[in-house]
């Protein structure tokens, strides 16, 4: 991936350019070999007024191939990744090229925020006035009146994704806050004040996908392999749900990915979820089975997922820290765990009997999710 | 298919529900038996604001599933056709639903022609000012330059697509036009006139993609299969090419796509391709191998397309009079198609010995492009 931050001279084909270049020169893969691209973009039209961005990502790549854009808002590049490892294996691709791009700091937050309602419903929730913050706030207070959990306790998965932030020189924020921090923070939305928020990031994922076979004839060093994938939706409008203190489509789609890898909750060493707010990491951590509903609320501040704990999760830093051009974090959790597993990412050490990584994407509030299941190969 | 058309009271995730109601009881097939939906809308941010459009076409289609939304600018229902047939192909899936909507008249022509320019190079192209009767009317001039040709050409395939949609209820235009009134009309962009250019329409399709095992076991009439799938991508900007005069992602999503079938050119009987223009067409023909490049511009005009010609292209009235709702096109061109062979659309009489059917479908000035082949099953 490209660092993660505010990069608003350049366009997103370029930043796309850029990690697909990384991914390159890690994989010792040329160009050639890719058969096919599987590029993911939320909100292009509306910062670049750019669609059909499948054939620009490829040429930005210098790759001549088969090239589409994907769009499911904020997990667009998960569902790429998706896309791509069922090219791979149904085995009529060889090596693909997965990734994501989104340019977000060239128009206004106003702008931005705007352009991200266009993931919830349009005519019933975004003419509403409902944007994301509010759209979470609203999980969050339900969250809050169901199970109980505080402000304070949401500050505690921040602070923690922070930390861990702090050497990742890929991170938007590698900088340390504390608990009253979050809590004096500016308010942006009722009970989420300013760090309970992922930032605007612009940025870039890629990766190479390849089969076992490419991998062997080419002795590629491929420490790492995609065991499960899966994904699932659910409807647009929170409104039309039965409930709203947990989301279905990341059960769902957790279901598929661990009964395709052959694992279950108990086996995950470390997770990279989709914490877009502090209530959304606590959501992912019951919907993918680590928690009961309810009950995941102290996880943070417990220390269960701090880099020492039980299930170290958002190593990364998470959305919250390493930042969210929302079209590249699918695939930017996909890199981060690649890098975790096989030993040099900066938080490897802490994790060094790390096996088996989970990754949890999530598209508007969990109306898609895309969840994958990566392992260390024996 | 919806009829396409103007339909500006209806929403697209309505025309694609609508759509869907029709594939369902087309095909006798429960809405509980899909197991992903892949959708295809190009221009929804512009349109409706509104991103994210898997879920909720899935929604408006009454099915619980994975749901993705594929942009390949006018290409975008060809891509998720193309996808959802690899699902069923690699054998994760039994049951796809696959489809596309666009709604373009509930905006103004001049709003809908400034979001079609983002499949065009948003950065090179569409900033000085090239719309896309603009961008191709750069590739007749130069096919004429080149090869020879001219508007009255240009004309008579106009002609042939109007008289095809005669009948055919869902056509936008069921209305008789002759080469003069083609050279008559407004200039729209030289050589181009208004009936030279495909029009603004909403509307939808969508398809049920089954398994020949899932067909057998439920006694599916399925007399047409799909045979044949490729896709190619371009540059999209026209400067990046080595020449205009002819659409090398057409040829290359062909050739895949004939490799796949077990066909060549000469095996095809009817075709449906992406004259959104009317140069479009015979571009088409080309890069298709019907033609050598440089030879189609006289296909019409000799009455070899014509629907008792040798290959009758576009029996649905083609893009230009069947109606062009962008994100619905590719499936459109299946269903008719599908009808088509299957004995049951209008113009089936005139080609009741074809057993071969294709579907050429673009994005941009062919920066996409996905080519189908259907097959009657003996």
């Amino acid at each position: 991936m490209t660092p993660f931050g505010r990069h608003e001279e350049y366009t997103a084909r370029e930043l796309f350019g850029t990690a697909a270049d990384r991914a390159f020169e890690d994989a010792g893969i040329s160009r050639e070999s890719v058969e096919e691209v599987f590029f993911g973009n939320f909100m292009g039209e509306f910062a670049e007024e750019q669609g059909h961005q499948g054939p620009l990502a490829a040429e930005a790549a210098g790759v001549s191939a088969p090239a589409t854009r994907f769009d499911s808002a904020c997990a667009s590049s998960g569902a790429a990744v998706r896309y791509g490892v069922q090219a791979v294996r149904s085995g009529r691709a060889d090596v693909v090229l997965v990734g994501g791009a989104e340019r977000m700091t060239n128009i206004s937050t106003a702008e931005g925020t705007h352009a991200l309602a266009a993931a919830a419903d349009a005519l019933w929730e975004a003419r509403a006035g409902v944007t994301f913050p509010g759209a979470y706030s609203l999980l969050a207070n339900r969250y809050f009146h169901v199970h109980g959990g505080s402000r304070e306790d949401l500050a505690h998965v921040a602070v923690k994704n922070h930390d861990h932030a702090l050497d990742n020189p890929l991170a938007q924020f590698q900088q340390a806050i504390d608990v009253d921090d979050v809590l004096e923070a500016p308010m942006v939305c009722s009970p989420f004040g300013l760090y309970d928020c992922s930032p605007m990031s612009d940025g870039a994922s890629a990766a190479l996908i390849v089969s076992e076979e490419f991998a062997e004839k080419q002795s590629l060093a491929a420490p790492v392999t995609v065991t499960g994938t899966g994904q699932h939706s659910d409807s647009l409008a929170l409104h039309d749900r039965e409930t709203i203190t947990n989301t279905p489509a990341a059960s769902r789609a957790a279901a598929v990915a661990y009964e395709d890898a052959g694992v279950g909750p108990d086996d995950i060493d470390i997770a990279e979820v989709h914490d877009c707010f502090t209530i959304a990491e606590v959501l992912a951590l019951e919907a993918l089975g680590f928690y009961e509903e309810g009950t995941a609320i102290d996880a943070a501040s417990d220390g269960a997922t701090t880099i020492d704990g039980e299930l170290p999760t958002n190593l990364s830093g998470g959305l919250k820290a390493k930042g969210h051009p929302v079209g590249a974090t699918g695939c930017a959790q996909i890199t981060e765990l690649t890098k975790l597993l096989r030993g040099d990412h900066v938080n490897s050490k802490a994790v060094a009997d790390a096996e088996v990584g989970l990754a949890h994407n999530a598209g508007g509030t969990v109306a898609s999710c895309v969840v994958t299941v990566l392992e260390v190969v024996a």
